[in-house]
């Protein structure tokens, strides 16, 4: 199972280095890593995106814990939340395409960042399954470069009634 | 002075870990993190915000060329580049500020993603200052979450005459 983990650690020099450690000794392929500042200096947010074992995940989860660096783990999965992922799209275009390829950016709610005679960078964001559906669309253009960053995500809130 | 470097790694499990020990075993900060899918599903590509000494760095550099999962590393500091990063914002709202905090999402060209009584999440794309631009006008309603992406990055292409 698809597992989105969010981690609060200390702004530390080596702290993902460990956190990475823990996830390759079980052999654990990360599908996508984002790391950023928060609201506050110190402390930096982690959002992972793996697949696996729901038990072994679990231990992970523990494992995390026990960092000291680790402030705290939250498995996003088992809550309701909104989860975003940026991607950069460059692909190849000419004058008969660039309308088409227009087209599709259009309808994605995308937006060009870059052009060229033979090329046009494209700038979305979306739920994963949106990012891949304009890459695959936008395949047969031929994509020269594609950079992802991997999901971040916040739980959604609730009223308290 | 502020690096964005940008590797191509194969997707393997540990590649990461040794990438992060390479920068924390020489005290590097790493500002940002970002790890995704690329076009060819063997092969991820890193983007990782620096800074430091520009000397350390192109030694950084030379060692990341030295790992045997390294396929190209990219210091797109030194060209002209397109660079992007993703935050989700949960800021404190009521219905007072509301509209406010609305006025300065489009201002931004950012969206509202999530809505309760007492809270709203945003998204924003765009380069760093404008990400941090915006989390600072929103400060004083009080900002509960952030996540950040850390920054993703593609070469302009130029005409070649």
């Amino acid at each position: 199972m698809r597992h989105t983990i969010s981690i609060l650690v200390e702004n530390k020099s080596g702290v993902f280095t460990r956190i990475g450690g823990l996830f390759s000794a079980r052999g654990f392929n990360l599908d996508g890593i984002s790391v950023g500042p928060t609201e506050d200096n110190s402390v930096s947010r982690l959002t992972i995106v793996t697949h696996g074992n729901d038990k072994i995940i679990e231990q992970v989860n523990k494992q995390l814990n026990k960092l000291i660096e680790v402030i705290k783990v939250i498995d996003l999965t088992l809550e309701d939340h909104v989860e975003r992922e940026l991607a950069l799209i460059k692909v190849s275009c000419n004058s008969e395409t660039r309308s088409e390829i227009m087209q599709i950016v259009n309808i994605f709610r995308a937006n060009i960042v870059d052009i060229s005679a033979r090329t046009l960078t494209i700038e979305v964001t979306g739920i994963v399954d949106k990012v891949q559906a304009l890459i695959n669309l936008l395949r047969h253009f031929g994509i020269r470069e594609v950079a992802r960053t991997g999901a971040i995500a916040l739980k959604r809130e609730y009223e308290r009634t």
